[in-house]
């Protein structure tokens, strides 16, 4: 596949109910990669674009996480309904989405 | 978390036995995941390096596949011995390891 103008990485990490650190999972990452890999579908992304689930990036408490890289941005508390938004202005525009960016403490 | 200075993404899909894609599971790459975690432990390198697994990355045929962003410098069949390579120059001196690079038909 060519060389992505931008990457998507989202966490997919899942630990038990009650696991100290708690997870992406359990916030609900599964939605969010399903929703990424639904616009790639129909907006036709892939190639230009590309989408990978990861293990943790660190942020359990913040998540659902998004990192978009070459920027190095990362997106913590994403829900379904922000990923619209995050391939409209971020992927398509560059512009990335300020009130999703990780707190500078955990990112920076 | 800071923002890592480089960060180093392992493929670690796998799939079953005789699966039509193959993939890096099937390629050994545990192993390569492992030995990356053992040289970030022994080398301190987490907090200015990271250290992430995936899933497909998409050069099923080729793995193990590691890719590291910023740069976008993906790395094919990687093997537990290539390792230390890639931390010495690529991560530390900030030069590709040439003769791992991936197929300009897979990743350019």
């Amino acid at each position: 596949m060519p060389k992505p103008a931008k990457h998507v990485f989202v966490c997919a990490q899942s630990r038990p109910p009650g696991h100290p650190r708690g997870s992406c999972g359990q916030l609900g990452c599964a939605a969010v990669l399903q929703t990424f890999a639904q616009q790639f579908e129909q907006g036709q992304l892939h190639g230009r674009f590309a989408l990978t689930s990861t293990g943790c990036l660190g942020a359990c408490d913040y998540g659902p996480t998004v990192l978009i890289y070459p920027e190095g941005v990362m997106y913590t508390q994403v829900k379904p309904e922000d990923v619209s938004e995050i391939v409209a202005e971020h992927l398509h525009k560059g512009t990335p989405v300020e009130r999703l960016l990780a707190p500078a403490a955990l990112w920076s």
